[in-house]
């Protein structure tokens, strides 16, 4: 039988959330032909601030966040104080653990450890802050050089662009090459389908120079 | 004497924007160390519908703008109802004439085209919709083959992830190749540097098979 029912991706907005964590996976699911809704979560509903200045629209309240399929965890500036706010990680940890797939992009993996939600998992994060996201996780096995680390149900990308890489794998995985590849070409994206390739992690001093 | 004067980069939204046309390009601008401010119009201010389904946030009505620095109009489906309303593409065409930099994303060029704005430049567009693309401007002259194309004062991208190629691509026009690099580094970006990389013409009849 085929699994053809529409998944809820549901996006963890905060002050400080970088633009591309967040729109580069979105614009993956969402031109993925009606099989993903999108959904934006913030403090309250209402605008959220960007790292970068712009805001976009969070049309439900975290505490009114109804059951995820996909959850997506952005990093930016924000993260910091995000990982200190026990309120928040609390409330992360329950909500989270009920989706099918918890991910995140780059500094998001922080704020994913920091909620235990990583505990036991393999992942990744940003090369210009991984010192910073392994102090948020002693219980994570942290991988230093990847585009992407997916183990079993929890997929974390590195910095900002490696998102658009792994939600055209997350899509593969869930529906098939053929429709991530069609995205990929659709959105004009050279798409790095090795969840291993990763220069950034040697010009940060994370892995040997080639 | 130094160029140290920050420019501001004003985002043309409408209902059914791009989301990656447009926080592509705003990550670049967004991380360039305060030399960039971003500014989003809409229809009047408050949310607008992205093409995915989130919105984001303008900050002024398309009326009360500001004199830009540097313009980007991305594209959408939203384009194709644009292109028909003479009202907006007057103002338009009156507004970013006074732009340092007219810029575009994906089918925002045939916006820009239906403005007026490109009529004897040279231009490039998403390449799944270039025959529409080229209706809107019969006084451009079009490059089938292209990830952007820089003409004086138009900057013109392919489809979608494009944009932040271009948008790279200006800051080191503007600011040196130091700071692209440093940008494209920092989002872990595997940049484009030749504005005639351009897969995606082939795939999609523009160009000969490689």
């Amino acid at each position: 039988m085929e699994d053809a029912r529409r998944r809820e991706v549901t996006t963890v907005l905060f002050e400080g959330f970088e633009v591309l964590d967040v729109f580069g996976p979105l614009e993956v699911f969402g031109v993925a032909g009606q099989r993903f809704n999108l959904t934006m979560l913030g403090p309250k509903a209402g605008p959220v601030q960007s790292a970068q200045g712009p805001a976009a629209v969070a049309e439900v309240a975290y505490r009114d966040a109804p059951r995820p399929d996909i959850v997506l965890v952005p990093g930016g500036i924000g993260t910091r104080r995000l990982v200190t706010d026990v309120t928040f990680t609390e409330w992360l940890a329950e909500w989270a653990a009920r989706a099918e797939f918890v991910t995140s992009v780059c500094t998001g993996s922080g704020v994913l450890a920091a909620a235990g939600l990583l505990s036991g998992y393999r992942a990744t994060s940003n090369k210009r802050a991984f010192a910073w996201a392994r102090e948020q996780g002693p219980l994570v096995d942290w991988v230093p050089q990847a585009r992407w680390v997916e183990d079993r149900d929890r997929w974390t990308s590195s910095g900002v662009a490696a998102g658009i890489d792994m939600a055209l794998a997350l899509v593969a995985h869930l529906e098939g090459d053929e429709l991530a590849d069609a995205i990929a070409d659709g959105v004009e994206h050279d798409w790095h389908r090795e969840s291993n390739w990763d220069p950034f992690a040697a010009k940060n001093g994370l892995a040997p120079e080639p």
